[in-house]
């Protein structure tokens, strides 16, 4: 097991989300099978989904340390009864992971000869997924359809890692770039609610 | 980016299911991003799957156009309100995309070698699985759950290309008549609000 | 198609968790088309997660064998009006699936040189993303969530395969061990509503 910065950030990525995914066990009451069941899902879920989409072997199927990760999160959020992540830890936590993990899942996609803007889907789907599956799982209202900058937090960090790359910036600035303007966009929704203008339908003339 | 008349067909499938799924956006009052979102998923989606399972390269990561298609349809059903897309016609766009879309998946499946029974499953699938993940996402009703002909449609089309290209008729003759029978399938329901039998239990006696 | 005795108890954990999809679409009272949809979803669900998972060929894809019993299944179900499956013989039938699905899914990893940890998941998911799907499209909610030992079941399962397999144990014996001691904790569930402690959330201060 090769660790490198990219799957030391990988990681944290799956250890945040993972503790979102077993909070969720905890708000439903359910047992440890359980949180482990959903910090597993929520932690690799969006990595899952972009190796199959873009053929590569599924990053935790070849190492067995990501499920230890997940297991292990959910153990320690079972055991300290979630005493150790209030709400607001965890939304920042989640904020970082959100925007480290777009830059990895759209980095695995550009090493992979991926074109720039099936890059920048990766790269959300890839911080995204994992939640959308979490909420789907636990029939909660998906972060889909909460009116906050959560998509477009990953959407900046995705898309300034895959254009910076292609103006020939270099790894560590084009990922450090990236993480901190799409975490400024996903604090700004955090603390001051920023939010994208909602659809409004036209009048109805009937 | 090579134009044939299975990719253009290809691209009508997924425009019409984009929009499909950025009303759904519209009816959720969402932001623009989301749009996008619920754009892409429902237009690719169902290909998506059928590329997994029968081991193909996923069309879209691919061949950028589809995400670009994908945006600029839910971009426009915004920017014009959904004005352009009243309830009745989306349906009949729908009806048409159903049926092409379950030849497409069909056609590329024994295009691959894989079994006659698996191809219908194949172009069912791919047919009908993006709005099966768009209502999930939304949590609406899934369509599957709706008792219209609506899955009927899109195995009549599947079943009739896979015998006919079995029979030795040729491409053209063959996606012909699927669509066009599919589609009468389809009109029916809209129309005359066609259904099959729904389950009836049986008396219980205690 | 050739016969063994793994795939024999492959079919046979197929065409349980098909009838269990036929009833669920027997109880939202659908027609036949969407019976053979959830009996297909529900008895090939986790393999195609497994199989997509590990890289293998989506086993029925390969093999046609599989959706035709799900159709078979599904009609019979429909037919006998779900008589010849009351609530308990199914309860009886899916708790043999689920372990035998367990130790068939976790196999199948092994025999692919995927790592223990590994092996179990696949086992555990193979056994239990049937039943998910299902009562995620049926809108039912999720067999994750209701507090019996149901994951519980295919984790001793699973484990126990993998675990004796990896002490040396012949297939035989270590198959039927697994499955035996995962069915008594299933039907510990069925008949003593055995279960595990349910979080319970600390006291607040504020």
């Amino acid at each position: 097991m090769q660790i490198t910065l990219l799957s030391a950030l990988d990681y944290a990525g799956v250890a945040t989300f993972a503790a979102s995914g077993a909070l969720m066990a905890a708000n439903k009451r359910q047992d440890v099978l359980t949180f482990i069941f959903f910090a597993a899902i929520t932690g690799v879920g969006g990595g899952t989904l972009r190796d199959l989409l873009i053929g590569a072997d599924v990053f935790w199927v070849a190492d067995p340390g990501y499920v230890i990760v997940c297991t292990v999160v959910a153990i320690l959020v079972w055991l300290t009864r979630g005493r150790m992540l209030p709400g607001q830890t965890l939304a920042w936590l989640d904020a970082v992971g959100l925007c480290v993990y777009a830059v990895v899942g759209a980095a695995k996609a550009l090493s992979l000869g991926v074109s720039p803007p099936v890059c920048v889907v990766m790269g959300v789907l890839t911080a995204t997924f994992g939640g959308i599956i979490r909420d789907v799982l636990a029939a909660e209202p998906s972060i889909l359809l909460r009116r906050e900058l959560y998509i477009s937090a990953a959407l900046v960090s995705a898309t300034l890692f895959v254009g910076l790359r292609m103006f020939g910036a270099d790894w560590t600035w084009a990922s450090g770039i990236a993480v901190a303007l799409g975490f400024v966009v996903r604090a700004g929704a955090i603390i001051w609610k920023w939010h994208l203008p909602a659809f409004t339908p036209p009048q109805k003339r009937d």
